[in-house]
């Protein structure tokens, strides 16, 4: 292929995806992988641009699958108001190395059709984005209008759609779950579930309202791991009556996470799995820190206790119990819009009052350089391609977009879509600080974290947007494409069609 | 002890308790075990009777905590009515060996008060009782009032109680079965709580009335064992929550039973378990019987798919999953007692409209009897010792009657409640026949069944009340009495007091 | 009963027996309970003696299991010699609460007859016991003739025997095992297995020498959990393969635990375990104590990593996994009998060279009293009644004592064998020291560790035979007897006969 | 891309790999896969060979990493001698879609290199076979020379081995299978293991001598379950122990697939595991089969009880625990080669002594046709694409030839090995009969089994070496070459280098 002029060679990397570790040089046409070949064979190739990699991981670009960005939304949940735009999102997320999100296109309890819910979803994205973009229908009425759209969604390329246990704004009961997961199953669209036990999260709020227990860490109190535990339970039980995938989102519990592997490997049901950085790295403690920033740590499920939980997910991650790492980025600004107040934190709470803090954090941009400067200082965790595996491929996978996106398959298969990091050991070891990120958010969690990786390019469909260690920034606005997605390609319904006859 | 008179002398027994199996004869005075010595002991001892058990099994009578009792009751859910009263009930029991029954007092949606619903049942069962008798206080209405009566109930020596996750008439929401547990728990009561998912129920009905799928069958198709399966798993969850134990009834599906067992052996929790002979010996296939006979196998949860399940349920009862075996005794007369038809048999459906037939068979003479016979027939079912630990010993510590009941202690520690049985190998077999049974009901879903052992003499606090081989029934209306109940001697809540600072 | 003269009356005391706790008034005559009944029953009664219990625990007396007594014997393994005999051994059972012990009589593998091995040791013990005794057989050679003397062994009154699967003074290979179980199970006799992979302790052992890693803690580390884990998970194996029940001695390990509660749960298996104090309260890091203290804490298994592995056990005692929690008392000189020297200790291995170290630890009389030390402080690690059962009950059960021993049956079925404790919250707390105990060890491995329970009187068949706040020691050498055992009253083989025709 | 000449293309299959099924074309260069593009993306491109798949699934070639091929070998266990030559084997493997096998390169006890092993099989292979192929060292003697030879196997390409925990001949002690997995783990080798309790299997053995059971059925009851679920978790414990991968091979018990699940997920190991076609078909019934046939179904670990046996494998197979589906392909010849006589069929055991009939069964040519023929019955048994990735890319991917075998990456990666199918549902049903097979055996245990599936066209390096409707073998003896092959690109140990300090 010498005589070929590409249009970037990447060299010198060592290539990381979810099948193999290779020491090989890639080449790339247009928007796509070109080629993959062994180190040295693009020597005499002629290029417009060539990246040396200096011996660090190369992987396919990530996914980011768990995205609220809805800034004039109508507030469907929580106090305050997002604080990101797709234009801020995007852009956050592949100055952290990931390439395509998908965020939610929430359908108010309010109203009737899906289809209006992501037409102006969609108006708001397009044109903006600096990455690849999707959506997740948030479903909010299972009214009979919106279920007779999944098809039209399918045709549209949308195929998958989230629901919520909790929330009074959004909770579907077990009915409506019912009902949606039917006709999800009959239209191969994946499912996802926030699954929390609203009731007893009620009770529990009650009780700490009677003793007057208001700081930020009672939302840990007021979310206990049981009342995800008994939701995600819920969940399965409800999916494997109907036969159907779901994907259980931010995962945070241990024994949540037993659960699903247990449904997994002795009902060996198509259960999905999903956690966040949040639930390796944070705990309720940081909910307890001084001033607001115990507040800015309240997310749903909150963190959980202790460094032994924080080993449990890593297992998890690694035996194969999580499909997906993700970010649930979630980030609110915490001064009301108009009145530039906190309006969560008042004279009686000036941490803010639990109960009015809203539920999300910040998490694109700082997902993937997390994760790998653990597994800088301490591999055993997780293996690098299981890493690529369930940041990239798998989200991939179950969303439609497998191999387009979550891999890098050459002759033109893969998009060009690319993060390479800094080899090995990393960079000097530095604190991560919110000035460094590209959000529209005024904190991070993890602020003053010590890190040793970040995203030193990122490529989108063969153009480089991002390069930390020259100009930074060079995405554009609107660069970002809306990418139709197909069925997921992982294990689907268990007994085929005989649902239909089961019984009858 | 040569020269004491004995009331009563059961000599040549083998004596079979939770505790061991010996060759010992035993001696009572007035209502009480006087003495338990090695055969022969008694020899020279004056008694006014005595019986020869003649290598008979003799065991603590049996204790039924699960009965139905309320035919003049307001139809509570069925649509049927009950067809036993306290007399007839109690009548049937001493016949199959069992001495003590509790059965339920009903408190209505509408009412307030629980100690109203305790007062109209005790009325309708005084003075009118075969056997000695207690009561479940049923859960209909957490109201301010009934949560504020529970230390009155174990006033009154009650102390338990039973709730619904489903029958719409009955159901609790998770709200307020936490606001049940946590009052239970301060007052030490034990809940009983009857775990099916009503939406998925109501919702798999919808699906079969769409398709006009009614006859008997299909009470099992729109109960099925995920409906179980998940409110099993949610109620462990709620007690584990609050730190109280309680007791799951008539569990039917084996993977309930494991989840049961999980949280014994690794939560380490105090949740116990009841099973009853229909998930032990019949199918979902009996309700598919010609004529009535299917309706008459209609219960909740349903029989299930097939012996797998029978032989895992015995597993469970030989591992200690399950602490008692009961018999949910809960049988309805078909005809309406104004019209004399049956109600929920049609034209229409000459078998039975499975959402009108009610729910519940009768089996608190046949439950010792039929489970007797298994063992003859099939040892390695379950030793004779825990069969004894869970019809009688396990419900008497459960409940607070132990050692009073479900022991055979001397030295006037024990009622002398007695159930003698044939030498093995039993009986020649025979097929049981409904007109065998002392209920009040026209049919028993065992009909046909053939068994070989059956209560030879039952004993209630020293008198004969049931002579299989001589005159039958020898017990009176009226002679059972009401015996005041204490906390269970079983193992209670883990933390102790620590719930009131959890968290805060 | 007024008008009877008892010889002893225990009152106001709170009874604790496996079944129940109550507040009632024990009476003695001659050797046995006569009466337990309601406080303030015996008020007007005679008495030769009273003993006011003052609100303290009653229980039955501790049953010692698990003993190595045998000071003149060839030196079966490790390198010292033990340093108790029956004498001291069993001074210092009733001196912590223990009325009966059951130690070993071990068969050498050079000799063919497991008779001549029980009257060697039945001869040193005769008439020098303190306390009630039996003994275990030892085999170290399931010769021909060793086989067949089972019967005869039974008919003697023992009913147990002990391997082990390490220890190549000792080991028996897998085929010799199943040689053993398959006539123990014809003769019902239980078989107690010391587990542990011998192989890999060696292999572990070569690599430290290889290293020249000698002190105290590499004994830790040449005897890994999973040495253990695979060695319980085969003995499981085997008895299941022949049906027929075993206890596998001093469970160190939670995996192991696990194990165990899975085959109980899983495949019903009559498998018992049994834990010890040394697992409850010492770690590894024990064996690193300075001078020779860390080599004191040497025994086999080793204590285990952490207090997480404490939880676990006490977990197991709470959910059933552990039948019995014994003290595996197996004391041993470290000086030489006639050098004088410390053999494992020299000018090389000043804290001693592991491999050259006694594997054992005193632990008899501390045993009751260390673990109600820590209920006093922790209760929800163990109910009493538990306690109660694992310590005296289900010993009692297991080894054919019951219910002469074991229980506090009244009318002359128990025993009066008795330990009355301090009324919580029992003692001030003080430092336990060795010269407290009546061993004839020189160290205790709990030396300084806070306490607040001592046994305050035992009493041995009706007679107090020690009194903490008064004379002490009152007991006599000699008074202890011989108990004949009978079979297991636990659940023995679960398929009953049909072993001889399986498969043929 | 139309102006080149391809060398070969497929067009209209469904090509499934084990990430995704998809409707594409694909063209062949010279060895290896130039591309794969959307169906017509060829239509107007040159080639000298197009193959219309009309519609039929496309998939890598198969991978047969468990064969015994040694006719002229010293006959290291079992009485027969292997009737397949790895002419005769190889020729078989590739008519059933089978194109890179490994073999056995057997040690046997009494050497002390592994290199001479190699050496001599090399020999054996070499020029000889008609698909590519490699070599595990099956060592007989883990000898110091031998272990220090471990890593120039590397060098060679060799980078698996394979040891046995049964077979007296060369059966490795637990102290000798640490040494090996030491070693193993310094050199990256993946250690295949058969893992069957040897004393359980001589001891049930001698019972059913005793007896003189000895028909084919009885070796069933000599290797039962227990031998082989005891081994199994033996083997873990040694491989966690050390801290390296092992392949659990031909696991046949649903209670040892579960065993190892639990490795996998509880304890985060990297324990592969194999099942084969023979515990998916055939059950212990079958050794009970008239004439020989009974004989010719005997296998070590022989085929279990029950279709539920199978249900239970098939479900490992979907759930993951099963990381390979393999043939273990081993043929005997049951006559003599010298005196022409059947030696283990006498007239005394007319069916065959069951000690003297070698184990094992042919099954490289019928592995994935029946496997696929079952997939067209019951899709619900398994993925397609897990189908792909058991049978070949995982084989691949543990034995370090991936992605060059395995998988079809375009660009040149991926080697052009193919197997084409009929498309669905397949071909009439018909009856397999050994006639229609092409190795050098006289049987297969799968006569008169009807199929529906088999491999249309097989390409080797791009070369079609078998066509089913047309020529049928066209390949050519010695066109398969040796692959050499490097580390296993699946998760290894999991604690890095750390062994080397563990308690140090």
């Amino acid at each position: 292929m010498a005589e070929q002029v590409f249009d970037l060679l990447i060299i010198n990397g060592v290539v990381v995806t979810t099948d193999e570790t290779r020491e090989v040089d890639i080449a790339v046409i247009g928007e796509k992988i070109a080629a993959v070949e062994d180190r040295g064979s693009f020597k005499n190739a002629q290029a417009k641009k060539i990246i040396d990699a200096e011996g660090g991981w190369v992987m396919p670009g990530g996914i980011s699958n768990h995205m609220q960005v809805h800034l004039q939304e109508p507030q469907l949940f929580g106090k305050g108001s997002s604080c990101d735009t797709f234009e801020t999102g995007t852009r956050s997320a592949i100055c952290g190395g990931t390439t395509t999100i998908i965020a939610f296109a929430p359908q108010s309890k309010t109203e009737n059709s899906l289809l209006d819910a992501l037409a102006r979803t969609y108006a708001k994205a397009e044109g903006t984005c600096y990455s690849d973009y999707s959506f997740h229908l948030l479903v909010g009425n299972p009214s009979e209008q919106a279920l007779s759209e999944f098809p039209i969604l399918r045709s549209k390329g949308i195929s998958s759609l989230k629901i919520y246990m909790t929330y009074e704004a959004l909770q579907l009961s077990d009915y409506q779950i019912l009902d949606v997961l039917f006709e999800a199953r009959r239209h191969r669209i994946t499912t996802l579930i926030h699954a929390e036990n609203n009731d007893l999260i009620l009770w529990m709020t009650r009780k700490l309202e009677e003793r007057n227990l208001l700081a930020p860490k009672y939302h840990a109190t007021s979310h206990p791991p049981l009342a995800e535990i008994e939701a995600t339970y819920r969940a399965i039980c409800l999916s494997e009556f109907i036969d159907v995938p779901i994907l259980l989102v931010h995962v945070s519990s241990p024994t949540a996470a037993e659960t699903i592997r247990a449904a997994q490997t002795e009902r060996n049901l198509p259960i999905y799995a999903e956690t966040c950085p949040q639930y390796l790295f944070l705990t309720k403690h940081d909910l307890d820190k001084p001033g607001f920033e115990g507040a800015r740590c309240v997310c749903s499920p909150p963190p959980r206790d202790s460094p032994a939980d924080h080993a449990a997910l890593w297992r998890g991650l690694s035996n194969g119990t999580f499909t997906i790492l993700s970010s649930d980025h979630c980030p609110f600004l915490y001064d009301d819009t108009t009145t530039g107040k906190k309006t969560c934190i008042t004279a009686q709470h000036p941490q803010g009052h639990f109960k009015y803090i809203p539920n999300g954090i910040p998490g694109v941009e700082t997902r993937l350089p997390l994760i790998l400067s653990a597994l800088t200082t301490s591999p055993s965790l997780l293996p690098l391609q299981k890493f690529v595996q369930t940041t990239s491929t798998n989200p991939a996978k179950l969303y439609g977009l497998y191999p387009r996106k979550g891999a890098l398959l050459p002759g033109g298969v893969s998009d060009a879509d690319l993060v390479i990091w800094y080899p090995p050991p990393g960079l000097e070891p530095f604190e991560l600080r919110n000035e460094m990120l590209h959000h529209a958010c005024d904190y991070t969690p993890y602020e003053g974290k010590v890190v040793r990786q970040w995203a030193r390019w990122t490529v989108l469909r063969g153009r480089v947007v991002w390069e930390r260690d020259g100009v930074g920034l060079v995405g554009r606005k609107g660069e970002g494409v809306f990418v139709e997605r197909g069925g997921s390609s992982l294990r689907g319904r268990v007994r085929g069609e005989e649902w239909e006859v089961r019984g009858f």
